[in-house]
């Protein structure tokens, strides 16, 4: 099989005008602000104009523990956002706008691929509307407010070596990870030790992905805690007088972004929290507007079930009281012959030749990690529908294993060709969606607001990781002891642990039992709405590689992006 | 007189849709890439389509010696614009895009102001299209891949201490003036001492306002130098493969922004390059654009003619081709009284209450540098017109004061009330300019690019600043004969130094003789195509005051931006 690039797909996919893309959804066009040819901003009077006659059903796509290569989330939600059209439903799908640095590192861009992508893929994958510009200068600006506040006398009494708030740029740069700012002569700051974080990891962009309002925006940033007086009393934004100019900054960012698939679906793309330490789900009030004019919003989680479902449910369903309807679960061949432990994958390499060879067995033995997260979905009352993401290397025995464990395991489950088939190679599975959808919804939430931040930790690790227990370092206590006293204890959790595993140890694959989460330490993104404990090494800024993409991507002699992918 | 603020002129004029004021131009739709409501991008296909059938009075506006107040260019050059109009002209004014950094420290936004100001002023003073934010993401991501490139090996032998290529932030920072980076564990870079500039002063900056088209881009952005080999050698973006990706991240950042005045006159709005370090000019696509549709286009230079005026010849129109056919000095009573020495103007304090009782003679006292600065514009074999720009306070016969000296220095002169009054308040200027405009145009820049370096340093110094002539530390010869020797000598000198004296001495008024320039150091844009020698201290990070403007900018209940200025 010979498939164009996705560049080629991408340039030689007729797009219609966003006026009529936005018309497919009862988007008005007065509702529209274009911005270049090919995206346009949606206002958020949307929501007040829309109001609430109408609900879409809510549509997760989850995966199951993926591979280092990722196993093709994006591609499955465009697919079936597509496949929901074949079949004559208003579909929208939302999701999340990609960082620049991995597009000039070695991931690529994230616009999904094949005949399930995004389009054009250089407005999606470079500066789309800006709102990842619009959140470092919130970001550096709060951080330059912080420094000017301890320079010019420090009223408020910040311990500087208590401050937590760190600067961001959206580029891979392993340089910036620790530094020392303030050097230089007494006109020039205080000399303390700090980081850079990319672009995504910024708790602003998670304080964009989780509010409801343009309002509520304003006083998540101003609860924003940027450190502690020597005292230990938390110091926000608020109290700096910065959250109003981050808020200005940040006015644009806040409308979602209306883009198109391939196939003229819409799409909304919108916010772009880092799974690593934030929840990594696309906005709330991209979905809010999504659901009030469309039959089906298909959005997205990052990483597995564990990780990026659960948070869906917990933190963002919590904040914004959308309840999902059908849950899928991306599951490829690859991956659960991966959790046999028989083979050895690795990000950037070919996969090892014999995982090619037909062995339903092997996919039968990594079965285990499908099991466990069609679990982790139903624990939450949300059907779970298995989407088999078929690849041209795959057997059809193998195909067949996957659906039987699915069965028995009570899922629903279809096999999608989306990436080589568009919207119909996904039909099937849109069909198994819209049943799962059409079921009364029993969600629930994991946990209460009013449970103690110990038992909401001990609740995922238990239930949804399958931990037999959660230990914790003196800090980590600390940690947990001081939130308490300061009020943060209602907020949702956010565990940060390896996505590579259902477990802190990527090593550890299938379903592992007989373990305990180990808390190293915990943050908190008070402004975002979530307590963040750290569970083993997570990385916050990624580094550019040997020889990075950014070395491939120029413009040819029409002006036109070349090596982009 | 009571006028309304900046900001509520600003939402109270009646805006024209942007294709009616691009038709005012003869630009038809399909050129226009709209960015919201009220800013279009355009195309650069522009250039193609407009030909060269016409081509506008090109007129510059500059200054006297300004106070640290400025003398108000801006609104100058929006007024005159705005009077041409009245006259049946035309017009297009062609401005540079405001740092965000000052919008929120203490400067306030560049929009100009009262009745000739453009609108509207948050789009412009905050993100704009986002080409700032492109500039910062092109210039870090070279940073990203200078040091990637040390840490993976080195092939290319850069010397770590002689890496150049600084990091920016569009933010007033001090903290980020000098740092110490790559510090951590050994997957974490390289330490070393280095710091960021504020955006405007990236050399990306200045190569996007010099470059003549995409691909004039792309070949500049290759031949920035970020530092040195062992064996004295430069090492470009080109070399370091990233000069491809850079272009692709200014792809959009190239294409000029569209917005109006508040009597719907046209504005191109493009590119800021720091003044202090960089030719503080806007872009010459911009002026390209203009100048084949309209029959005048009227730019602006930053600081006094000495800098900015000489820039715009010698750098600006150099690289362009473009000939200037009329030059603007804007003169108020305040800055001639202030040339007088008699007073001390400090930047965000009342003026000495004495300053404001009549009295022509403290404006004769200080009208050397207005003579000085006549002489600097005809220098270059262009027409000066003085433009006295009128403040409520002036008395008439201080603006008489000013009249004589200027005509009796040959130049054309005249009053101007645009801040109160718009485009009416400047007819007498627009007649002015336009009488001076049909002269032919005797254009000549002021040393041929075969000069050596001296030289052209030298002729700047001896004949538009008045000195006797040149000192050069020992660093600074060392770096005349590594350029001379490195092929560098075919480009034009953009001297560094104070905007507040002809001379390099701020406490210098009026047309100071009998000193010497001291050129501490000399460093060069190379892909900008210029060479900067740095006569005293320059600053390129600004900080931020006591009471910043951030503190006072806001969202009100209805998700309006207050406090902007």
């Amino acid at each position: 099989m010979n498939m164009p690039s996705d560049l080629d797909i991408s340039r030689s996919s007729p797009r219609k005008p966003l006026e009529e893309v936005a018309a497919d959804l009862g988007l008005a066009p007065h509702l529209l602000e274009p911005y270049g040819r090919d995206v346009a901003k949606v206002s958020l009077s949307a929501l007040d104009e829309l109001g609430e006659q109408s609900r879409a059903k809510y549509v997760l796509v989850s995966a199951i523990t993926p591979t280092p290569l990722g196993e093709g989330k994006t591609t499955t939600t465009v697919g079936l956002g597509q496949a929901l059209h074949h079949l004559g439903k208003r579909s929208a799908i939302a999701i999340r706008q990609p960082s620049m640095g991995p597009t000039f590192g070695i991931k690529g861009g994230a616009a999904g691929g094949g005949y399930s992508q995004v389009v054009p893929m250089e407005a999606l994958n470079l500066h789309l509307t800006g709102d990842m510009h619009a959140v470092t200068a919130a970001n550096n600006m709060l951080a330059a407010m912080v420094d000017n506040h301890l320079h010019k006398g420090n009223e408020l009494g910040l311990d500087p070596h208590r401050v937590t708030w760190r600067r961001v740029v959206d580029i891979n740069d392993r340089e910036l990870r620790n530094v020392v700012t303030g050097l230089g002569g007494s006109a020039d700051g205080t000399p303390h030790q700090t980081g850079f974080d990319i672009t995504a990891a910024s708790e602003v962009m998670a304080v964009l992905a989780l509010s409801n309002s343009l309002q509520d925006m304003r006083e998540r940033l101003g609860r924003v805690v940027v450190g502690y007086t020597h005292q230990g009393q938390p110091v926000t934004a608020e109290q700096l007088g910065a959250a109003g100019a981050m808020t200005v900054i940040m006015r644009e960012a806040i409308k979602p972004n209306l883009m198109q698939t391939v196939e003229n679906t819409p799409v909304l793309v919108h916010a772009g929290p880092f799974g690593n330490i934030a929840h990594g789900n696309s906005s709330i009030v991209a979905d809010r507007i999504a659901s009030r004019c469309a039959d089906y919003v298909v959005t997205e989680a990052g990483f597995g079930a564990d990780m990026g479902a659960e948070r869906f449910f917990n933190i963002k369903c919590r904040a914004s009281g959308l309840r999902p309807d059908a849950a899928v679960l991306v599951a490829t061949v690859r991956a659960l012959k991966a959790h046999s432990g028989r083979f050895r994958v690795v990000a950037g390499k070919d996969l090892p030749k014999e995982m090619l060879d037909e062995n339903p067995e092997d996919v039968l033995a990594g079965a285990d990690n499908l099991r466990k997260q069609i679990d982790n979905l139903r624990m939450h009352g949300v059907s779970p529908v298995v989407a088999v993401n078929a690849f041209p290397t795959d057997h059809p025995s193998e195909h067949q294993a996957i659906r039987e464990v699915a069965e028995n395991a009570g899922a629903r489950v279809a096999i999608s060709t989306h990436f080589t088939d568009g919207g119909k190679g996904a039909v099937e599975l849109a069909e198994a969606v819209s049943e799962a959808a059409e079921e009364p919804s029993r969600f629930e939430l994991l946990y209460p607001d009013s449970a103690e931040l110990r038992t909401k930790i001990e609740t995922v690790a238990t239930r949804v990781y399958g931990a037999d227990g959660v230990s914790y370092t003196p800090a980590a206590e600390r940690a947990l002891r001081s939130y308490t006293a300061n009020g943060f204890d209602s907020l949702p959790v956010c565990i940060a642990k390896t996505h590579l595993s259902l477990s802190s140890d990527p090593s550890l694959l299938g379903a592992p039992t007989g373990w305990t989460l180990p808390v190293r330490e915990i943050r908190a993104s008070v402004g975002a709405g979530f307590v963040y404990p750290i569970c083993g090494d997570i990385r916050t800024m990624p580094g550019l590689s040997s020889r990075p993409a950014a070395e491939r991507i120029d413009i040819d002699d029409h002006g036109e992006v070349v090596g982009l992918s």
